[in-house]
């Protein structure tokens, strides 16, 4: 692990936090950065990914370790490498060093833990091994992170209160990896017409995300099927008249996260049915991101993108009607079925381990409406929130021949129309946006969206 | 996940394993594949990699199944994903289109895998959730892999007879990994001059790999730290005068695994320092190629390994004595601490999770010696194993700063001449090794290993 010489602003960022903290909750905390899970034999581990909300407070991506925080205070629990792993892995920061960087207040090693349990509040890690041991160190049961009771429940509100508006620390961060994301998607782009398979272009995006230190902040989509919203296949090949939908972003050695998604013809030509639907998402895309602001409720954004796409919709005849009228009977959601974005921070969707406590205002819940039901943030924006703004057009085989679907939806879709626009089976748009005291900032502004400007990127 | 069109090759190549499985144990076997480990929160996962033991009879990198084994029969179990998850992940393969695939007599969902437990034998797989899953369905004590008993450990041995030596479809992909490898070390080299840090040449590696639509089958190592074993960390500049040393495989999409390393100067041009340190550690290198044949001991390719490497230290002026009582005395291990290579197969240390069941011979155990107790393989060779040649030379300062090993080597090491060689501190060439009737073949071979190509490779 690189500790970073950075004259104390972390250090200074971290005790800012803790101390937000403590004029929240008045009982202590421990917190786990979890450990290594092993891939098919116990020497050969998937990468680690520490805790998001011990990284928060923490810091470093710190195998094994856990903070305890009380009245402002962090103390941090880890063990000294032994002398034989240098050989192996070299010499290792020593706690006192780490202790530090991190402006910790004391250190132990971890056979210390357990006498600062009592009456302590904590959060389930994802590791199974570690969860155990939470448990058995606070000698109590501990909940899953999204159904969290008592103390454990009061700190994941008061942690999600600090996480939902960025700090500058993290503000720094997540531009480093917006930054990052932005470089990818264009190397992804310039490799499309050497590509053969989609793996061609993911390779590309990757060299870069890598050759920067970074990882993916989540399993990357590069698909020509766009339409399975969480497609992890990279072996169809590029033919002309595809779309290629890539969404695919960075996250930090911190463990910060950027999301972007592009959608781009592998010819470098859009097609005019292309270019048509894809001017709709755009359309959505830049009215959602003018209409950002404190005090702006998320779900109104949602819905003014839906609302774009449905009037978008009714001008090319695909939907016949009122757009309100559209929205108002989730016709648009046969096209555009999930939410306009999330959160995004330490997590891509951030803080989604605490089920919708983070993304959702207390007293509010997931709607069973078609078009709600995947909305995934449901609040009043604030300055320092970010946000994704992630608008699309798809054609989902299992919703469009859905009989149900087809029936309810009869009137208002003009299926012969429709089937003119078959070259077109995902397009989404997706930037970082942050709420700002004045309005918004679109962390991935650099990355082009308009039509011209990808083309030329994919033919240079 | 893609069914290969294949004309029933893979089917055939199953039924083959389960049949020779079938001549060698006559009990019930069900082997599980595993399931995906969450990352930072229960949506985002780290990538898939089936247990090695289920993929070497099912073929394919299913999520959550298991097959059960009898008589040269396989029977799958395996749930259709529910129509909710089309809209998310796309149709699924049927299960039976996916027993057909891997020429399955019979398939059935999970739920009816207890019915087939009655003294059903297994290998623990490394998934902590899965493993409680076998222990509940098998209604016994399941010990983890490297400790198994009584019909599981039979279940062990059987399988590591068979996996020792390669058929000729896992030669087939071991090949695709091993050419995909040699590319991504030509393109790590070639991106050398132009890479600040080591992840830009780490970058141009794996885009290579992903490319091919493989992962990673280990962590790689690219670093200027070779002297660290198991480096993990990307973040250091290239500098005049460093060497890069990268141990970096590709893993095809079915699991099979290919192990390189190559060491290079930064600059394109090897200095006559490293030059004479690196030509010692390559004519171990072809020594140890050249003497693989059926019926030799891996142990004495590895003391061969040593002996070249002590008299070439002798001829520097490094070592002083005899090279046959220089490795008698462990003192080649100063600089060259581990073994000269391992098993390769569907795990980059194949079958390492049972232990060293595989890589000894039985009756055999690791020996104390400081030189050997790091060997992973002690065998007879026979034809169809698959093995790394990996020696290396290292300034580890664990090792030559440990104030035990200077007094216990102080006569034989010139300390003064060894100070001359400060700008190597760690060279490995490791080559992928098959043992065939006639004697062997380097699957990487097409790789180059000489210091004028390698210059030439960098500077291009």
């Amino acid at each position: 692990m690189e500790i970073l010489t950075d004259n104390g602003t972390l250090a200074t960022t971290l005790r800012e936090r803790r101390q937000r903290l403590a004029k929240v909750i008045d009982f202590p905390v421990i917190l786990w950065s979890g450990q290594r899970s092993p891939r098919n034999f116990s020497a050969n581990l998937y990468p680690f990914r520490a805790s998001s909300h011990f990284l928060y407070f923490a810091g470093l991506s710190l195998e094994n370790a856990a903070i305890f925080l009380h009245g402002g205070k962090l103390e941090l629990f880890v063990d000294e490498a032994p002398p034989s792993s240098a050989l192996w892995h070299g010499e290792m920061p020593k706690r006192e060093a780490i202790a530090q960087a991190i402006g910790a207040d004391a250190a132990f090693p971890l056979s210390e833990l357990p006498s600062k349990s009592t009456g302590a509040a904590t959060i389930a890690v994802q590791n199974a091994t570690i969860y155990r041991q939470q448990t058995q160190i606070l000698n109590r049961s501990v909940a899953p992170a999204d159904a969290a009771e008592g103390i454990d429940r009061e700190l994941a509100k008061a942690i999600a209160s600090l996480r939902l508006s960025h700090d500058t620390g993290a503000l720094s961060e997540l531009r480093k990896a917006a930054a990052v994301t932005v470089e990818a998607h264009k190397a992804g782009m310039r490799a499309t017409l050497t590509a053969k398979i989609e793996a061609g272009v993911r390779g590309a995006m990757e060299h870069v995300i890598i050759a920067h230190n970074m990882t993916d902040a989540y399993g990357g989509i590069v698909t020509v099927h766009g339409e399975v919203l969480h497609n992890e296949q990279y072996h169809h090949p590029l033919q002309p008249g595809d779309l290629l939908l890539a969404d695919v972003g960075a996250e930090t050695s911190m463990g910060w996260a950027s999301d972007v998604t592009r959608t781009w013809p592998v010819t470098g030509k859009f097609s005019p049915t292309q270019r048509d639907l894809y001017q709709i998402v755009l359309a959505a895309h830049d009215a959602c991101i003018d209409k950002i602001r404190p005090g702006i409720e998320y779900l109104d954004i949602h819905l003014l993108a839906a609302s774009v796409i449905a009037q978008g919709l009714v001008d090319l005849d695909i939907l016949r009607g009122q757009a309100s009228d559209l929205v108002e009977m989730d016709a648009h959601a046969l096209f555009f079925p999930h939410g306009v974005g999330h959160l995004l921070g330490l997590d891509v969707h951030d803080m989604e381990d605490l089920g919708d406590l983070a993304g959702y205002e207390e007293g509010r819940s997931r709607s069973s409406r078609f078009g709600l039901g995947y909305l995934r943030l449901n609040r009043p924006l604030k300055p320092g929130m970010l946000v994704t703004i992630e608008p699309g057009f798809y054609q989902v085989p299992a919703i469009l021949h859905d009989p149900e679907m087809h029936s309810k939806y009869q009137e208002v879709v003009n299926w012969e129309r429709l089937a003119q626009f078959s070259d077109v089976r995902g397009i989404r748009i997706e930037d970082d946006v942050l709420v700002t005291q004045e309005g918004s900032e679109v962390l991935t502004a650099k990355l082009p969206t308009d039509v011209d400007a990808i083309e030329q990127l994919i033919q240079c």
